[in-house]
């Protein structure tokens, strides 16, 4: 298996578990089958589309390539059948969310990398790319994005970004930033979700919410 | 009057009943007249836009060519001055936008194919050209876009695009699979008003609301 | 100092200011200091956003440059620290914001006529820099945008786009047409807020909110 095969089942892989999220938001605010797989593609796929045509990489992957739409598609008729049996895995589905964040968070930034974009403004969109998703679906069932609210959510996304971007200006070699910067932001939801970490507010108050996707 | 010309008027037409659509709707929320255009432009143009942007078509027909905001503000401001009249004329306004519907699914399914889109996401292109007026025109007033709640609406689009697509790939000759594609959105249109169907939702209840834009 | 790096202080102050009031809508709604810095950027930048993409001008300035990015995160840090005492300000805010609101539009026209947009179509998306982050701003805290509902706000964009617009076509000299225009929009706003002025909806009701974006 090559490199960029492996990086393209990860990538998969992560729109697979966003695309539930999404399935069961849609299934929660009792949306039709249509309604539900429309969700599925928007909370795996809208993070990275919003950073292609930011950063002109036109037509975006998820339009280019079937895959990124046909495994949305199996992860919202999927939850749409058996949306019971898999909100009660809500404990698993919050750490496959926190390893798809960590993928599209690092994949994100690498991306825009790749497309010239500065270091600073490349973290930022590798940040966009893990979180763009989930907010466009709270937008859509008319709920303020989730993110916005609380939770370390996007806190965990932008470091794992500044991982890469420190590797990339310090030229360390590719593979074990990739590693490091997926790990980092997936070790801070980990800790994030058990601790019930969140953000403050501006009058103090706690504003925790159930934390992440899911 | 050549092939394009008479494409451009159809075009145009589906523009100005989605318009129409758009400013009702802002009517209904009590904005101003110029709310009322720009949810007009919005429903009318914005599917189209989308899709534009998502192939890299740029600047999109609707920037680029000032007859969609023409016909787009004429609409929203006729809306505004006629308000009653107009909604009385609701079941004429369900068939032209039937028509709209029809005509939108296959011009973008066309633009897509012409853009070197590969056939499976060209047709959900189409599609999203005939409904992503609308679902921009809900989340403006902040509803719940209606195309994700119940109706055959979407798959109407998507079986006119489908047809499109199938006539593509088997080399059928241009006009009449343009005309098929926008007939089998029309009638599965037409019938899904006159008996109410609507795509089932995951708890099995029915769902229905008053279907299409109207 | 050059004209063009004039202009660019300008467009930072304007992105400044727009980037304080999403802040302050973030504070209202009780986001998180990472929703309050998000409503900053978008308030501050998704009108220049979405005009660049509807132009072609990949990636967006407040891509490209990343003071845009630094400039609105300060903006929303620093609202989050001092949310009373900036909104006590609000009579000054008002005044920046008008101020802001005729630069954007002045210079939005300007860029979308530099990019080949026809001077009709380049006045909408004038109006359009000055007005759209307000709108994804209040679609994000899940408000109808403000400037749809009421307000003399779009129409003070439009009037300074349209002296640039006038100005282009008649050749005037560049520097008193840029002024004219800021000008133009500038008072509008100021007497629409002195005199409580707003557009009329549908059924004739008062529909006066407190104007702009404080």
């Amino acid at each position: 298996m090559t490199g960029s095969s492996l990086v393209l089942i990860l990538d998969l892989a992560g729109t697979f578990v966003f695309a539930i999220s999404g399935a069961a938001e849609g299934v929660k605010h009792r949306l039709d089958v249509f309604g539900v797989s429309v969700l599925a593609f928007v909370a795996g796929n809208a993070g990275g589309v919003i950073r292609d045509l930011l950063i002109g990489a036109v037509p975006p992957s998820a339009i280019h390539n079937s895959s990124y739409i046909v495994v949305s598609l199996i992860a919202g008729v999927a939850t749409f059948l058996w949306y019971r049996r898999i909100t009660r895995l809500q404990q698993v589905m919050l750490l496959f969310d926190a390893a798809g964040l960590g993928l599209f968070a690092v994949s994100g930034t690498y991306k825009a990398l790749a497309y010239g974009i500065n270091p600073f403004v490349a973290g930022l969109l590798g940040m966009l790319t893990g979180i763009g998703g989930g907010m466009l679906r709270d937008v859509l069932v008319r709920e303020i994005p989730v993110v916005l609210r609380a939770d370390f959510y996007a806190l965990a996304a932008l470091s794992g970004a500044i991982v890469v971007i420190v590797g990339h200006v310090l030229h360390w070699p590719l593979l074990p930033t990739t590693i490091a910067g997926a790990l980092v932001c997936f070790s801070m939801r980990f800790v994030a979700i058990r601790r019930g970490w969140s953000l403050p507010t501006a009058d103090g108050v706690d504003n925790s919410k159930p934390p992440g996707n899911f």
